[in-house]
Formats: structure tokens, sequence, C-alpha cells
């Protein structure tokens, strides 16, 4: 058993691992095998395997269901974004997954554990073990705690084309104008602000703030998406 | 309604699917869709994304538990042989999907109908459906039924490789020897057979025949991993 390990799950997630040979698994590096022969210990990159198909799935279904609008290309590009070494590293690394890594001395010493390859690795090998030992609710429960509400901070937002949604939802009953105004422009050139408003049929339903006209007018157009659907 | 394919899901896999709206959508194509602007049609687009990768996680675990010895980066190359266009596509054949596929009529002068591309995209949209409706477990069934049998009929040797795995295998409890010896060789040149015995510290476990020696090899190591498992 790894130490700690059972009780920082328990303590932030409420999830309780009972088969605790596979959560050993998830967390240990061959590397770490290697270095103890015979202990008959197994490494993490099968359960790593399982655990990257379970996430595709499960962020699949959650961005096929909450954005019932959103084309496939779209939903594949955001799936990308959210589906990637660096994001799970973070999320690894928010988990405080790190700590709990069984390494041998020499990748210790070549700090694998900051290593995002890795740690996403364990990101996915800890969702294969938690879906071999609980099946895949809890598996849901875990995203919503830890990847979903990302949506909801803009997380992806860079990968999220919203004057694009904009232009669909806007334009299902037919077709409208879409105007981008610019407001205001202050700020040193170094730190420049725009604000945009964005304009449907001459009604104003969102404005935006940022360092380049492009990141406020996708701001204005999520506010606007916002509004479009509080009145549907 | 398509018409049959109620009929054709029901006769041949018992598979009944309530909302009939998204089989529909499993089997429309956007140009089916262009063609009848007024019947608010949807295509099938969306629901391939997610049938994608509810097959990608059906195939993962299932290979995962069936072969519990085989490392990562073999399952990787398997599911790659189990999941991907060809076989897809052969499969939807396989199962009578492409006579209900709805089409615009230039796609259809195309023949986009007999498409490897498309015909692997609404194998995948009609898992999709399938999953919307009935959740996972219908899909593993099917799944039972007109992929993982293929796996028995050596649909997917080619990528699998016995020889690695015999090594693996025989191998577990310390070092043996495994040789492969040539039995015969006859035919015309231009149909050559191959019989190859393999043999492990001296005891024959296993015998194949091909059409190259690399082939009698293979199916030779296939034999002796079926006694080697019968044996524990």
């Amino acid at each position: 058993m790894i130490k700690g390990l059972p009780e920082l799950l328990k303590k932030r997630f409420n999830i309780v691992i009972k088969n605790q040979d596979l959560l050993d698994e998830a967390f240990t590096q061959a590397s770490y095998v290697n270095e103890h022969p015979n202990q008959n210990l197994k490494f993490y990159e099968r359960i790593e395997f399982l655990g990257d198909a379970v996430m595709q799935l499960v962020v699949s279904e959650y961005i096929y269901r909450r954005y019932p609008r959103l084309p496939q290309g779209r939903l594949t590009r955001l799936r990308a974004a959210m589906v990637n070494e660096e994001s799970f590293a973070s999320f690894a690394r928010e988990c405080g997954f790190d700590r709990y890594i069984r390494l041998g001395r020499g990748e210790e010493k070549a700090h694998a554990r900051e290593r995002d390859s890795l740690l996403c690795d364990i990101f996915e090998s800890f969702i294969g073990a938690l879906y071999l030992d609980q099946g895949v609710e809890p598996v849901v429960a875990f995203a919503n705690q830890i990847i979903f509400p990302k949506l909801d901070e803009g997380r992806f937002d860079e990968f999220f084309d919203h004057k694009t949604e904009l232009q669909e939802v806007a334009q299902q009953n037919g077709p409208v104008t879409i105007e981008y105004k610019l407001v205001s422009e202050d700020g040193p050139d170094n730190d420049r602000a725009f604000k945009v408003a964005v304009l449907i049929d001459g009604t104003r339903l969102g404005v935006g703030e940022g360092h380049s006209k492009k990141h406020a007018e996708q701001v204005a157009a999520k506010m606007a998406l916002t509004a479009l659907k509080a009145q549907k």
C-alpha cells in the first residue's frame, strides 16, 4: 500500500478504492518495479491504457450532452483541449498525485516526478484503477469535481470559439446581423485593454474586455450566448 | 423512421431502439439533410463522435481483460488493428447497414454508400445511438456478436505477434529455450507451403502451416500459447 494515498483520496474526493493492488499498480512506474524484482510488482502502463479510453468517453459524453448544438469538428477540438498531456498533468498536480508516484532512483534523480508525460500517465492510470474498482459512475463524479468545472472557469476558452457558436445559435431561426463594436481602447502600448460590444440585429447582448480585440470579442460572444440561452 | 432498419436490428441482433429519432440521425448523412431542408433532420456526425469513444472503451476493456499479460504497447497495436476505418466498414457491411444509409442524390451517384469512410462513420454512429438509447451493456453484447469473435477467427492475427507473446508467457517462471523447426516445405514455387513446429525446452508444443515460414511460425506459436494456457 502506498502510504498516505488512500487517506488523500478519501479526504479530498471521498473515494475509497477496495482493491489496493490496483491502486498500487496505478501509481508505480516500471523503474520502481525493476528496482524491486522480488516484490512481484506491476507498473501502471496497462491500467493507463484503459484509463485513457475511460476518460475519452467520459469527456466525450459530457460535452456531447452539454453542448447539444456544437458540431462534431468543434466537439473534437474541445475534447482535444481537455484531454491532453498538459491538462491531465495539471489535474494530477492539483489532486496532489505527484507525491505518491513510486519511482526508481534514477528516474527520481532525473526529476521524472515533475514531468508532464509521467503525471498525465498517472492521472489516466488512476482513472483506470477507479473504473476497474467501481465502474464509470465514480469516474464521472471525479471528473465533475476536477475537470468539468474548468469549462465554466474558461480554462478551455482559447480552443472554444464562442463567436462561431454565437453565429450558429443566433441564426437558428433565420438570418440575423451580428456586429462587434469597439467600445473603448486604452492603457499603455505594452498593456493595452480593449472593450468590445456585440450587437445582434442592433441589440447589445454582450460586452467583453481583453488585451486584444479578438479576445474581447470572444468574451462578448460568450456573454451574448449566455443571454440567448437564458431567453429560451 | 428508416424503412426496414428496425426490423433488421430486431431480427439479426435482437436490438430494439426506443428513440427512433436517434436511429434516424445515426443513419442520415449531411447531404440528405441538405436535400430535405423542411424536415428538420439531423445528420450522424455528433452521434458518431460519441460512438467512436464508446467503441474505443468497449474494445479497450475487452482486450485489457482478455489478455492480462499483454503489455501496453501491444494492447495499443491490437486496438488499432480492431478499431479502424477498414475493419469498421467491413463490420457495417456484415451487419447490412449500408442499405439503410440516407444519402443525398449526389453522394448516391458518387457511390458514397460503398465508401469505407462513410460505412465506418455509420458503424460508429449506430454504436453511439445504441449507447445513448440503452447504455453500454447492449454495446458490449453487440460487440460480442460482431467484433470479438474475430479475434478467435484470427482476423487480427497479422497485428498480433504470437511469437513475442509466447516468449513472454513461456519465460514467466525463468528462462526457457524456444526453437522453431521447419518440418516440411512443399508445393510449387508460386504456392509454397511451410510446416513449422515450435519446441520449448525440447518439447514440441505447437505446429503451424502457412505460405511463408513466418506465418507458419506465428500459427505454431499461437497453438503453443493455447497449450501453455491450458496447463495453468
